[in-house]
């Protein structure tokens, strides 16, 4: 099946088009995962490594049955060398495991047979001694369309002919973004609107039985004015919408990212609910020991809010 | 000192502005070196990274002495998981020892606290069990400029404070890069320039003594007329050129990206000096079992090409 009917399969099941993000700093993490980790390991990168490892499975076993996708950031793995990458594999793998769609969110970007390592490390598999195998083997990743079709097209190959998906980066969620996406373009569209339309192109070939493509896009729940055109511009396209809670975004900003049936978007939300016990809502009763099930009350609350705006 | 600096001397020591792109392949190491590496290690991706790491070795070896600097491609070794990572990371540290500039092509991009744990992971320090560690901690990092200052600045701290470099992708090598790269603004810049005028007010703060900046560009040598027009839209940028070799780009095509001093750009040579023994010129004499020699003479020989048009 292909990735996008995955998709609006995993969301329908579960009435929740909420995503995990897997973003994990070992601040957010428990002292009592890391004072045994750290006194196990000698290595403070390894120790690092299962110290994250162990809260994202923790967390993933809290809310897998409440939200249908996790969307590990790589940099966050990246940050503690070989023994974080360790840990970013083990998290793909517990998450498939437990039926979660793997959105990893790493904006790769690169062109010809550098582009296909990308795509083959994340997506694909790659020939090694006499065999193909797959490396990381997740659902999605998120890339960055800067490099034009060179930089998407074997991407789309892994969207074709392995159920693959990819998110690309149209209007991001910072405060920033607008000085080169918003630059206006002589025919008259913006950067971003320009990068749409390329979107809306490439995903012309993987349009699945739910009305929507492999090829979505990433859109900021800050930006709703401009994710309600983008909506419109990119009918068929799937739309990543990180910014919800800590980077402020509300249910009320993500709504028009969705479609008369609740599909066409997925909503990300990272320190919400990774640290749920710091939000002044969950505080008074949790600390971060009792992350789990502070994440898993703030699941339910936000598969709530947006569920009861998109699900007539 | 800082990087740019750091790289100006590193380039007129050797009298060189080349740069060894190491983007391996196993298909490109010899036999040698691959059955006694599958032979020992029965998991094939720890097989795989010991490969890659002992074919960089060589490499290194063979032309440090004439090439100042390395660009590993993240990319290669990404697609061998975990144990990739610890190959680009041997790789990474050897090249240093060898006192070679290491600019690691990653192409990252993100926002807020996820740039600034790439940031760390390529060019910092983490705080970690009560200490400051680095991690690759490599010279200079590529980077996509496409969510503005919110993707750079923490990338330009690392430049300001720890003396390393970023190189921001402004036009890139590949033939499609035009679809979005050469598109017109209202304002008559393309979307190319745009970006190089980020660039160079990105670029400030870190001008060194040499008179160029930390913060540099990305710019194609397969489009010789657009390097000459970006070399004077950013006349304190470092312009690292890709394209040279197996992507068609000559020394003639790349010399307009240098001042009179022969500074302001490096050029970088993957597959033609990783695999010179395919070479037409070399072909005859060498196997891949040869690879040192042959990488040597023809980091000699693009030596020869690039310095008779530059240093005068």
């Amino acid at each position: 099946m292909n990735f996008s009917d995955r998709l609006a399969r995993a969301i329908l099941e579960k009435k929740n088009p909420s995503v995990l993000g897997l973003d994990p700093r070992l601040e957010y993490i428990p002292e009592s995962i890391k004072t045994k980790a750290f006194g196990k390991y000698s290595c403070p990168f390894e120790a690092a490594g299962k110290c994250i490892t162990e809260f994202n499975i923790r967390l993933i076993d809290a809310v897998c049955d409440i939200i249908p996708a996790v969307k590990p950031q790589l940099a966050y793995y990246e940050m503690y060398g070989p023994e974080g990458i360790k840990a970013f594999n083990e998290t793909v793998r517990y998450a498939r495991e437990k039926n979660m769609i793997v959105i990893v969110d790493g904006k790769r970007n690169d062109i010809g047979t550098t582009c296909e390592a990308y795509s083959s490390a994340y997506l694909g598999k790659i020939r090694i001694d006499g065999r193909e195998k797959p490396v990381f083997d997740a659902d999605a990743l998120t890339v960055n369309g800067y490099l034009g079709s060179d930089g998407i097209k074997p991407f789309i190959k892994a969207c074709e002919e392995d159920g693959k998906g990819i998110f690309v980066l149209v209007k991001t969620s910072n405060p920033s973004s607008g000085e080169f996406q918003d630059l206006k373009l002589e025919d008259g569209r913006t950067v971003y609107e320009a990068m749409a339309d390329m979107v809306s192109e490439w995903g012309g070939t993987t349009v699945g039985v739910c009305g929507y493509s492999s090829v979505g896009a990433v859109v900021g729940a800050t930006y709703p004015e401009q994710l309600n055109i983008l909506r419109k511009r990119m009918p068929k396209s799937w739309i990543l919408v990180p910014g919800y809670g800590a980077q402020g975004g509300k249910g009320a900003d993500v709504v028009h990212a969705f479609d008369e049936n609740g599909l066409g978007a997925v909503v990300n939300a990272s320190r919400s609910l990774m640290c749920a016990y710091k939000l002044d809502r969950w505080k008074e009763e949790f600390t971060a020991e009792d992350f789990e099930q502070a994440a898993r009350l703030e699941a339910q609350r936000m598969k709530e809010e947006i569920g009861q705006l998109i699900f007539k």
